[in-house]
């Protein structure tokens, strides 16, 4: 049988509340977000990473595993994590993955808020997610992610995600196990920070309370170059990589959309790009990828935006289905700008 | 204080220890090869990656810490950690490191060797070894990795490296914990393995027997483009990426040395470059980074070659001092021929 871990409670840092708290309002509207749904989240994300500490004979997620059928695959067991998270947390209402690409109602099995003091306000939340991002990466012990958006209501389809999609959690899984949170309510300050889980003391801690993308004059300059393969009939992508390279901009690329993305949050400075052609589809799904990486980018100050349409935001664009799929240029800013207009020049 | 952990006896599983025999002759002559210098190098490589879980506030290798002078970096620990292992291996008379390049006398404090039988052979080995590779791309929280070469005698100096050198360990710090060890000895068969270590059971396994980069027809070919902004003054450099384009190679480039090469020997294909040019000098230490890691590409089938010199075998030439630099170009046999043919066309 495969060895899942349920880690006993787990706590967040004082620090690391404090600075959610700036971003969350503080007249009860929102109570669950602190109370049930981030701890909830975080506390996964730390189930996740030590399943995967011992996972060494999963050979590649996704296949049907050669040492015993009865063994999960990390994936499956990133996906029971999550789920079995938001079984505590009253307030999401809604949930749907990339494993499990269905909005279906959440059946909670704990009650968190005591029946004697209802909340005078009915918190109602739908979760998106990708439990593990980066399966070719899994066999070469690469750093992976999980992909969380949180979405105001019962549903993330046909609604605006810029003002719906309020919240995202990437989970880290390296040497170490991190954390992104990005928070963007209306009227407040929009916070997009590090946490770490130390397994000692069983904490989130905060590590970088502000991460930003929009530094003027970064020491040195990534780009991270998706789906290579198509600057072959794409002349104009295949321009830009020539250019980064005279212009002596650093090569990172794992393949891993997380680690990719928070590479550049840490150096304060990136460009990603994942481009789409005729004979290169788009794979990265607007709902469990591109929306929730796209309100960290901006919650960092940056942009994220479509390679198709003209370049227009990623959260412009309301989902109609939880399949869509799209190509994404992200990161620093001016970045962005300059890629977007040698690209669709 | 910084947290170091020091792990109780960890052991290697039968079927790892009978994978290593393989390699490894059974006349007694090299004994404390299973009797303490790999089980003692594992373990370090195991108690590295326990620190590195906890490290949440050492912004990066090499830099001092805003934490706190009395906390050590994570490369400091690494180094402690495998010069304390090496105290109980009698058989390494010899050591030096990236940290500390200078071969010194190793000071044994334990003895393992039951004085009353006295060993007919006296093994005498010199350890080199870089404890933390990849200082770059531990603040993103990426795989990074440790890199370990063995040889006899008690210098690795001004002796034949493709002879001198036979056993490397590098050690992998990602979401799991594994190393890959490979073994050349004469008249026995070369071995290249990788093992996980199980922190469960305190266990390192055999989880991928017998690396290749072989194969004749790989699924998917990978490049990893090391040092690319010296495209802009290597044309042939520039043209070569260009071909991998067009041929539809795949780019994986961590900028980690040692992940990067586990890569292709997990995937079976890869070609790293590392190009030197005379804006662009040679950052790879010789003794510490290219001879291990030629071992281990070689141990799979592969092939490891100079960038300069015409691209003679990296084993080929002697190492006068151990602060040496060069380039390389390794990886798969065919393709390291075909970029070396295009090199230096």
């Amino acid at each position: 049988m495969g060895r899942t871990t349920i880690l006993p409670d787990i706590s967040l840092s004082p620090s690391l509340i404090s600075h959610l708290q700036k971003a969350i309002p503080q007249d009860g509207s929102r109570d669950s977000l602190l109370g049930s749904v981030i701890p909830s989240l975080l506390k996964s994300v730390a189930e996740i990473a030590k399943d995967l500490q011992n996972s060494h004979h999963v050979s590649a997620a996704g296949t049907s595993n050669t040492f015993g059928d009865d063994q999960l695959n990390v994936d499956v067991q990133a996906e029971a994590h999550i789920r079995h998270a938001i079984t505590s947390c009253p307030a999401i209402v809604t949930a749907s993955s990339e494993e499990d690409p269905v909005e279906r109602p959440v059946v909670h099995t704990t009650t968190t808020t005591p029946s004697s003091s209802p909340s005078q306000h009915q918190e109602s939340y739908t979760l998106a997610f990708d439990p593990l991002d980066g399966s070719s990466i899994i066999p070469s012990n690469w750093t992976v992610g999980a992909i969380i958006g949180l979405w105001d209501g019962p549903t993330a389809l046909n609604v605006s995600p810029s003002t719906s999609q309020f919240l995202s959690i990437l989970g880290v899984f390296g040497p170490r196990t991190t954390a992104i949170i990005a928070i963007r309510l209306p009227s407040l300050p929009s916070v997009c920070l590090e946490a770490a889980f130390d397994s000692l003391t069983r904490t989130w801690e905060v590590t970088r309370p502000s991460l930003s993308l929009a530094s003027a004059s970064p020491k040195t300059k990534y780009f991270s170059p998706a789906n290579l393969r198509s600057a072959s009939d794409i002349p104009q992508y295949a321009r830009l990589i020539s250019e980064y390279i005279t212009d002596a901009y650093t090569l990172r690329y794992s393949g891993g959309l997380v680690p990719d993305i928070v590479h550049a949050l840490v150096k304060g400075h990136g460009v990603y790009i994942s481009p789409v052609s005729a004979r290169h589809k788009a794979k990265l799904r607007r709902l469990y990828e591109l929306c929730p990486i796209a309100l960290v980018v901006e919650c960092a100050g940056g942009k994220a935006v479509e390679f198709e349409n003209g370049g227009v935001d990623i959260l412009e664009r309301e989902i109609k289905e939880t399949d869509e799929r799209g190509g994404i240029v992200c990161g620093s800013g001016e970045g962005v700008v300059e890629a977007v207009t040698k690209l669709f020049a």
